[in-house]
């Protein structure tokens, strides 16, 4: 199959006839936004994951997999600085699954949803008829805070590029313990305006790819700004773990330069924030390394139709 | 695993600590309701179907799956009298998959979706690693029609019991391509006082017993009222089929003597409606034969936890 997941994901977004009165986001960011009313609206995100791709039932327990389904669609939320409100969940089980393992999987949703404030409402519990593995999916959906929502499709040229915290090497643990950047996000969208946002799910390379296309700009990236994570300094390749590994879930945005520095001056943490790059005008996505050499960067994080890309 | 669907949601809704006023309808319904507001509120249900177990893509066409999996979840507003307004869509597909097959599936979702004005607004599609197979997650919200939603738990002693349709022999093909009774379901509900609703999902049989135990009643079926299907009569046991085949999704619903003789002079279709018992004080179910001998009904539909249970 040559179809990239960003290549399907405009395909349906370019045959989907949303109004935009009561749709104001549609398919192609972190979530959709529902309109219900002049006052009210509603944010809305889905994500599955499946055994041997999101996560390993051989080495990771139930219970951790139910706390990442949630946080996975809690950093949806996060990525558009909303409040997450409520979600349903929807498990496909596998033989020898019985109530020990749905109240260990149920135990993982809860603590990731109560800790910001997101009930699980509902579900549906199905059983494969044969030896076919675990799925689980989640819907959520969220709510409108004090600030508007983000959309990928706001960067303009001269912004900064922001990171919250560190990049790369997830894959060793952290993709199953990690915090949705919830709080974080909301702080930031409360204290500057930020014109672009995205949770770093599939790698920054990716990532900073969908905010570029969504926004017809490019980026350029500062090799010795980018905050790689310990894990990945232990790696064989730590720049191209942080690069493209994915599952940091960490907040990736983008501002104007004056904000950007307002921000990183009054920001008190505990979450780091760095700036990592800036918007450029020349649609494609550069690199600057500790020479000065500039290259270009591709896109080379996770895509979930392709599997993943090696460099 | 001894444990059946009806009794691990009952622990699911146990565990669930949501506060009735933003939740005024919690887990163990068609669909969760969620307060935003003081005037506004939103329903949400989801449902996983698995080849092999819901379709069997050897047979049914993608386009075919894309609508059951919509219908399914607009059976589910129906079943509480309510709009639907937006769904996303999750996928796990298999070896082999790609572009031409997506856009098959989106087809059938969309004409499900436009046929009751439910805009696809998002989804995530991911691939299994090896050769497990596809699945299909939908979560759709609705909101209030005219009418206050229909709960399961409003059975009253008393009540006439109605079903639209008839019931059983879907497996034959009529699963794939049934009519979600939204249209019907908010009609009815704009015409009478309706106590309480379901679709039938799993079987006559497993789905009033449901509405008996959220409202703490029983119930008496009149065999010679069941309207059987054209696909039953030519089963081997049409009435075992019509009581517990499940996927008719029809309309099960009970509502005052009174009512509902008003409701069946004044209805005119096109979609039939029976009353084919009334609801009693016995907690239990019972079943009135040809003869004038009364048994005990047993919920004998689909369980999808323990597949399916033989008479």
């Amino acid at each position: 199959m040559s179809v990239s997941e960003d290549e399907i994901t405009a395909w349906f977004a370019g045959k989907s006839k949303l109004a935009a009165a009561d749709f104001p986001i549609g398919i192609g960011d972190d979530m959709a936004q529902i309109q219900l009313g002049d006052d009210t609206c509603v944010f809305i995100t889905t994500d599955m994951l499946l055994d041997g791709v999101h996560f390993d039932l051989q080495q990771a327990t139930l219970e951790q997999v139910g706390y990442k389904a949630m946080a996975v669609s809690l950093s949806d939320c996060a990525a558009m600085a909303t409040v997450p409100v409520a979600a349903v969940v929807s498990v496909a089980l596998p033989e020898g699954f019985g109530e020990e393992e749905l109240k260990q999987l149920h135990s993982g949703i809860t603590i990731a949803g109560e800790k910001f404030g997101c009930a699980l409402v509902g579900g549906d519990i199905t059983r494969w008829g044969d030896k076919s593995p675990f799925a689980i999916s989640v819907a959520m959906f969220s709510r409108k805070a004090g600030n508007e929502p983000i959309k990928r499709s706001g960067a303009r040229v001269g912004d900064g590029i922001c990171v919250t915290g560190s990049l790369g090497g997830a894959g060793g643990g952290k993709h199953l313990e990690f915090e949705p950047r919830v709080k974080e996000a909301i702080k930031i969208a409360q204290m500057v305006r930020v014109n672009a946002m995205i949770d770093i799910s599939d790698g920054l390379s990716s990532d900073l790819n969908r905010i570029c296309r969504a926004s017809g700009v490019g980026a350029i990236i500062d090799v010795e700004r980018i905050p790689i994570s310990d894990e990945a300094k232990r790696s064989e390749e730590p720049l191209n773990s942080a690069l493209n590994d994915g599952e940091d879930f960490e907040l990736l945005f983008t501002l104007c330069e004056k904000e950007c520095q307002r921000l990183l001056k009054k920001w008190d943490g505990p979450v780091p924030i760095t700036q990592i790059g800036t918007i450029t005008e020349t649609k494609k996505m550069q690199i600057k390394m500790p020479d000065g050499r500039i290259s270009d960067l591709e896109a080379r994080g996770y895509d979930h139709l392709k599997g993943r890309c090696e460099l």
